[in-house]
């Protein structure tokens, strides 16, 4: 499968009270329009990712709403939404509708306004991702639930909370060298250390802030990018979703493996290549554990090394794979539905070598992007590869 | 495009307070495993199509929840979103998935549990699929909406009340022998004419009740039916989707008609039928007046005249087309994220010729529906063939 990347757009990722969730959609999709050289007249699907815009902004329909101020009416146009998946999945349908051969130039977008209610509302609008029936009424909360993750993990492998910090230490590393990052902060393992406890063991510094932000992206059939020799000649080469266990209490570590190593086998075959051919991920973090079991079920590190990578270099810059050059979700914060679509425009700006120097990997030539969502409900792996004049 | 209906299912469509929103995906599900003859192991990709469970149940990523509860794990799982056309743009995500030679079976489910609330509470989260800083805040509801374009319809065709009430009394015919409508009662013109001004001129009978149902269809690569010929050869031969104008104030007649026109010109091009060669045609109605306009949409009317087949009977069950002969969103009601999955079940039952009697086309092989979402902002358009032994 080879769809083409068009063109894409984020906006900055931060607190933004003066933007509404439609000036952050029409914004990111502006720059996605500029930069593919496209009008919205050519837009043909629009798929718009988006979690909470009931609870956050009193609106329903993202999807249509997105198609009025973007300009993209009449071509069809749809919300999706799973968990914090969402811009994946979004992501995932434009892929898919390219790949079809119905569509020649399709639009997804990701978003999410976080910040127009109080942080306790938000939490609470967060929280009815988990199973309302057996979850949420129990108390057992995402920071709790994956406390229980993160404890259970550094039992079974004899880790430590110092062992752990080392990932948030790379994430602000490049975290604060992303322009676009909401955290844009170096710190130490002591920093992560004294970093107020949020939910034992997970400490502040190992969680997202909470953000507004959007990013859009248009793909395009493989032949009309290749017409275009002076555009970035990226590629999406496999598309590949999973779903895990609902209920967080019954969420194991192999439950949590299971999810992105499926899914991600998967894409590997459909791309045709293999975990060491990548040169950079962008693995979903919410909270910092995620890191390191993404890095065990991509296939980068085994179950419980994951962790070593951020502390002995090799998913540093010049390591065996960059993981999370852009800073993760620890640094980007994760606007719920735009998170999956901003990390497929970190990859692909890693492709075409238009990261900020400090964070652009040397030729990265093949990258991939690993969105979860719930406890252990989404998992969703997309493959890119810069592929010219082939 | 020849995509297999494997297997399809649905709940009674009414009040339903000992059922909850995952009771109803269970038990549409069960039937449409049990119809295809597969296991939820077999699925591959879910579809779940639903509007307002954050506000109506308090959960959100109800395509996760769905996906534990039917049982579909690990397959990929995602909820879609279209305000009124979501159901239908659930389908066509499924229809374009096994149409893209990416997936074998698929499930798309659409459902909506409406009733956990008070009627007026209920209201509110409708409205929220309006434009929340243009239409929700500024008092322009949709019963007031659609009832400024019925105006504007019998003004500009000089049609009275009495006769736009002939196609509520047509629904209600159907709908008093559909076992599994919200409203079974048949009514006159009169009693249409008596009934409540909900908003000038929309009366009682002329508006959809609230109601809670799901719906569920199983999709299949062409081959896989083709090798089953004990089973009703359906396919989905067609789909096509349009966004229109967003906001209610400036959704006129032309908006209307476009919003269905342009995509059922593309949909009857991609199955290589025209408007002529349709037996049934299941088309949104939450308000009566919506009818007219979807028939003369589809091209089975000229503009103006798409009421007069209620009257004269070229739309009933043995006229030039048969239209919502399940009673329509009239007398099943609207289960929001259900209507668009539900229009497909009831047009795949009377190509399989298994609609109840009274209800039955004789001989139907060639089936359409019509979901739209929003005032104006959802057109989706499926063609629906039976074709046996070619």
């Amino acid at each position: 499968m080879r769809v083409g990347v068009l063109g894409i757009g984020k906006t900055p990722h931060k607190i933004q009270h003066h933007k509404s969730l439609r000036d952050l959609i029409t914004d990111a999709g502006a720059l996605a329009f500029a930069d593919a050289g496209v009008t919205p007249a050519d837009i043909q699907m629009l798929y718009v990712g988006n979690v909470g815009s009931v609870g956050f902004n009193y609106e329903n329909s993202t999807g249509l709403m997105a198609s009025s101020h973007l300009g993209t009416v009449p071509a069809g146009a749809v919300r999706v939404e799973a968990a914090c998946g969402t811009g994946a999945w979004a992501l995932h349908l434009g892929t898919v509708a390219i790949a079809s051969g119905l569509y020649d130039t399709v639009m997804v977008v990701g978003a999410e306004k976080m910040n127009d209610l109080a942080t306790v509302e938000a939490t609470s609008i967060i929280a009815q991702a988990a199973d309302s029936k057996e979850e949420y009424f129990s108390g057992l909360t995402f920071p709790s639930g994956v406390a229980l993750t993160a404890r259970s993990y550094m039992r079974t492998y004899g880790l430590t909370e110092e062992d752990l910090a080392h990932t948030s230490v790379k994430n602000h590393h490049y975290g604060a060298r992303n322009p676009y990052a909401h955290l844009r902060f170096e710190c130490t393992v002591e920093e992560v250390m004294k970093s107020a406890k949020v939910a034992d063991p997970l400490k502040l510094y190992e969680v997202c802030p909470m953000t507004d932000a959007a990013s859009a992206i248009i793909l395009c059939r493989e032949d009309i990018l290749r017409d275009q020799p002076d555009k970035p000649q990226v590629y999406i080469t496999a598309t590949s979703m999973a779903s895990g266990t609902w209920y967080a209490a019954s969420d194991s570590l192999k439950d949590g493996y299971e999810l992105f190593h499926r899914p991600a086998t998967k894409a590997y075959e459909m791309a045709g290549v293999t975990a060491d051919d990548i040169d950079v991920a962008e693995i979903y973090n919410s909270f910092a554990i995620q890191e390191p079991l993404g890095i065990e079920g991509l296939g980068f590190a085994p179950q419980g090394k994951g962790w070593e990578g951020a502390k002995d270099g090799s998913t540093w810059i010049d390591g065996k794979v960059g993981v999370n050059l852009s800073g993760g979700l620890l640094c980007k914060g994760h606007p719920l539905g735009a998170t999956g679509a901003t990390q497929a425009v970190d990859i692909i700006e890693q492709l075409r070598g238009t990261a900020p120097p400090d964070m652009q990997r040397k030729d990265a030539e093949i990258g991939i992007s690993a969105c979860r969502g719930g406890p252990g409900s989404v998992g969703a792996i997309h493959i890119y590869q810069r592929l010219e004049g082939d």
